[in-house]
């Protein structure tokens, strides 16, 4: 199977649901910068947003460096994926709407919980059909950082009802965790000198 | 003719099929997860309809595997089929919206039905220039599958307006059929261990 | 240059457009038949538009394929037919919504002059740097079809606000004559034996 | 790393950007000539920031080509710009739904300089992993007219408020200037008649 019809797909997917959260902007129906400003929490939302939606791309392109083929399984592992990544653009626009307030926050995390899990999966799906010592095995590794990820947004989504603002400091956290490029990946790539893999 | 432009179109129409379903979710008015519970028949519907638009991405990526050639009225087949897709997030929307009501539900079976018989007459198209021994052929054999998911459909439609939820278990039992792979292609593509098809 | 990012970008802005029209259908407020039906002056819009979207993609596919250069303005005559058809949701939604009263029905047709209009310099940006000899040359050769198209789409505009049906009849008919493939371009490609073209 | 995926990721925005701003033309709910009059301002907008727009896709179309590798800065320096061209739709609406008033008008621009600033870090994070006697730097030289573009935004900002057409005017104009083909990559392009780079 091809691997990249699965990318174009997925960067279709993820494409789109960047650009649809602009359309939760709704138009002020005031020309002046305190109708602009009373948008604040949503602009704060939709950047968040934008950088975890950033993160599963840019990880996503990474991973799909190193995997050598695809089947059935990881097709839907993938299709499993974009779907709680769809779902951001709503719970985004609800937590804005209504200032981070506890529920909200609550289900946000809860969406980025699922949306980890199943990109867990995927790297399951997909080291079950490469050999133990693929680049992919090497690259994925033991995956602490997901796992940690996955930890956070638990305890987030317990406190968020209490004190909404440490949920999303936890969320802001995790995002700065994955800002730092996935060195796993790029080591790998940089220890295979005949470009093979890509 | 190319079939890579025919694939990238199909692919980007159905990633934003997949992706505007999520804008009939209304965020709601409230910050309660009652507000949220009220959406759940939205969001049953919409993941009926995630499935099945998945199931349709899947299948078109193993059938343009084994494709070797398209012509002009293999294009219009793929746009007739699009066409019928291109529908399903309104009937998710109306069928979510009025909590699976007996004219929504049979209303949906009838895109799913026209979908299925456009993918029908979209095969019918290919095998009509590919040759009697021609790995497509081979796959696509007589579609079983895709004749009986015709006919539960045509009985869904009309046990729609009596009982609902018998209706809408058929969708969800044709959906369970076919999640299980297509491994007809599957083989196919493995009895041909020169990769060429790729 | 190349001309591959020109034909993805156009097929995502055209994959995009075919799609957003649907968003025009206003999920209806009540479960009957009788609601679905009041859209059908919506539907019958919706369908006369996928169908021209649905030819220029496919005329766009097949120019493309006997284009062996793009420039500058290439692109830029590109980018102003995406603009004529970008309106084309638009004007949909205004036509079916009045029930093809006499103004949208001419400013649809506006559009549609545009449109045709723009996909004319665009054949002519790409003839002016390919060779007189050359496939594309051969294929467009003097475009009857194109200009009778114009003259056509300049009746309906001005019989629209007194006879719209007669408007949109034109309209309809200028779609069967180009549903019709394009057997100019498939010609050319048959003569070139090598497929050096693809 | 590869950049086939970037450029993919990046067209499908910028596809997706040029298109929804499209939604924000509100069908008028009269079917009169004066209904579609009253949208000019709305209309307006829109070919303005299409435009911009379409310079920013033609301009990373030529960037990508004189572009050997990209690295994670880069992914994250080239997500920075979609960023800020994902506003792009709301400024538009705001400022024509308010016919081009003070405030709406230096948002607007502030967008334009975000992105610029945005286009010029991207240039820089591909400087730096280029060689400097290569293509890219050749190519991209000082970027005057980078430089000059972000100085006419400042200008335009601080004028909104008081004249906001002459702020409209240096959009315009500014637009304007780009629409010359960027001719520096171009003759990089042409004396490099081995045909490499692309």
């Amino acid at each position: 199977m091809k691997k990249s019809r699965l990318e174009a797909f997925s960067d279709g997917v993820m494409a789109i649901l960047i650009t649809i959260m602009v359309l939760d902007f709704k138009v002020p129906s005031e020309a002046s910068l305190a109708a602009l400003c009373s948008l604040a929490p949503v602009f704060l939302s939709y950047v968040l947003s934008y950088i975890y939606l950033g993160i599963y791309w840019n990880n996503h392109h990474h991973l799909m460096q190193v995997v050598h083929k695809v089947n059935g399984p990881v097709l839907w592992a993938n299709l499993h994926l974009l779907f709680w990544l769809s779902l951001i653009p709503f719970v985004t626009a609800w937590m804005g709407n209504h200032h981070f307030e506890g529920i909200p926050v609550a289900v946000y995390g809860a969406i980025l919980l699922f949306s980890g899990t199943a990109y867990y999966i995927l790297t399951r799906c997909l080291l079950a059909i490469h050999q133990a010592d693929s680049p992919l095995a090497k690259a994925v590794g033991r995956d602490g950082k997901g796992i940690i990820s996955l930890l956070v947004y638990s305890v987030a989504i317990l406190l968020a009802n209490f004190h909404s603002w440490i949920a999303c400091s936890l969320y802001v956290m995790v995002a700065c965790m994955w800002l730092i490029p996935d060195t796993r990946i790029e080591h790998v790539l940089m220890d295979d000198p005949t470009g093979k893999l890509e």
